[in-house]
């Protein structure tokens, strides 16, 4: 039997939220181990066995830049019939035509709130990078698919420091502006903190872009992600993006930039009397069993402190 | 240069908080490494320096049931010149006699909320420890000590699962009556979530033992323990345990039972714009000498990312 926390609501959160798994594309992407497709679609089909309705499967990014996920094409038939949402990177026009041949009905464009970032990722200005995604946002709702943009460094940025926010308020309302209908908001260094997260909600809110439209997508580098959520969450947000078993950031390689664990993050949820859909014993197992194929211990701790017990 | 959060306040938070070190004496406790007493007592030093103005030394328990902290006697007097509280641990009278006969001006006992817990660490029920406390808190108050009371397992216990708020109110109202000026909330499993805490500061609350005398006191078992923090900042708290670098539960070891490291609990509260006094390079450079002391890395995700950037 899983061990579980005491179930004590709090005033002023969601009654549910709806975890945005990333842990097949961004969690692999970011792991040294090459993990084969069929392993691939097996921990796709476990994720979704456990209760997530939504699990971000693969990318269709050129493969010269994300060899990880080469295999977009062989991987997307093997999940397609799941009974859950499987959205798809797609940073232009020729990504959008392989996921729409294979039937993607959900994609994501992916942003930045910096020059540099923009720069370093996409070799574009943070306003050459919109253009490229506005025919591809377009098309997409022209076909009847959802369409999340993903922006990142909206709290910090490794080269400019922090970010103004209303830096990120302004890529916000253009993604918002060319039709996406979810925004997630990447402390893709971690350096967020709870206060810096509400002010950054509420702006948005401000200038039209509502809590309801947005996810909160940390990075626990320096341990902060669950208390980002948690101020996120009391901010009206009902959307959160986490990865099984905290895969993306190695916890031995240098620095442990790793997604916040889908794992910390139901165990709270489940506290808090917050519904996700989500059995936290199947996704423990599932998380457990990745770390096996990848032949290293999760850097999630609820995955370590529950599967000493089991 | 230390990175640094950019600083957000956030409504509803303490302008100052205490940061109450218990590295030395609960990290030390339980690490398996026998640390000498000169390195504990530049550890000290260092921690001091650091701006931590909380410092718990060592405790004054029996040498059989704890051998990490046996040098009590010889420790004390190499760092009790400091400019900074040094509480020790004392279980009974034998113990008070021990620390103030050193001097010591801070005290702490330690109670359990469940029979299992009071039953495994001090071998009593929990109202027959209570009663061992009662002339050791009545005598320290005449010797005009400041004492803390530690209440283990407030919110879920290995042996009963979870614990009733009323069994903790309980506890805690015999402590304050006995005389104890703090009483420290211990999550000593690692099972507490936000809306949990804040019901049992209320309950406290309610029952006459305000937020103001409480800290809280936090593991990170399952990755809640900030998270759990920043709830009992809104609730009022504003005393916070937590240990230098992780110390006390190895990341590497079966589970992952520490402290809330004080880095990431620094690093929020940086960000919060909450007063703390703490240097944050200085306490980063202080736990990964102790690490290297310890010959394993810090299991606090700031100290990690902090220590590989400078």
């Amino acid at each position: 039997m899983t061990t579980l926390p005491m179930t004590v609501p709090a005033p002023g959160l969601p009654a549910r939220v709806r975890v945005h798994e990333v842990g097949p594309r961004d969690g692999l992407q970011n792991e040294q181990t090459v993990v084969p497709t069929e392993v691939k679609a097996e921990f796709i089909r476990r994720l979704a066995a456990a209760g997530l309705t939504t699990v971000e499967a693969t990318s269709f990014v050129h493969p010269k830049w994300v060899p990880q996920l080469a295999d977009a094409e062989q991987l997307y038939p093997l999940v397609s019939g799941l009974d859950a949402r499987l959205p798809v990177l797609v940073p232009n026009e020729r990504g959008l035509d392989r996921a729409l041949s294979l039937g993607a009905r959900h994609v994501a464009v992916f942003a930045s709130a910096t020059e540099s970032f923009a720069k370093a990722n996409l070799n574009r200005t943070v306003d050459e990078a919109l253009a490229m995604f506005t025919p591809v946002v377009a098309r997409a709702r022209d076909e009847g698919l959802t369409v999340r943009g993903y922006l990142s460094m909206c709290f910090g940025d490794p080269w400019e420091g922090p970010v103004p926010l209303e830096q990120v308020v302004r890529v916000c309302r253009a993604l918002a502006g060319m039709g996406c209908d979810e925004l997630s908001l990447g402390d893709t260094i971690g350096v967020a903190t709870p206060g810096h997260v509400q002010a950054l909600i509420a702006a948005l809110g401000e200038a039209g872009v509502p809590a309801s439209t947005l996810a909160v997508h940390f990075h626990d580098t320096y341990g902060q992600a669950l208390a980002n959520t948690l101020a996120a969450l009391q901010q009206g947000v009902t959307t959160v993006d986490a990865s099984a078993g905290g895969l993306g950031g190695c916890p031995y390689a240098k620095s442990a930039t790793g997604n916040l664990a889908t794992e910390d993050l139901v165990w709270m949820l489940d506290g808090l009397g917050v519904e996700t859909g989500v059995d936290l014993g199947l996704l423990t197992a599932t998380s457990t069993w990745m770390a096996d194929r990848l032949g290293r211990p999760s850097p999630s701790r609820t995955v370590r402190a529950l599967s000493h017990k089991e």
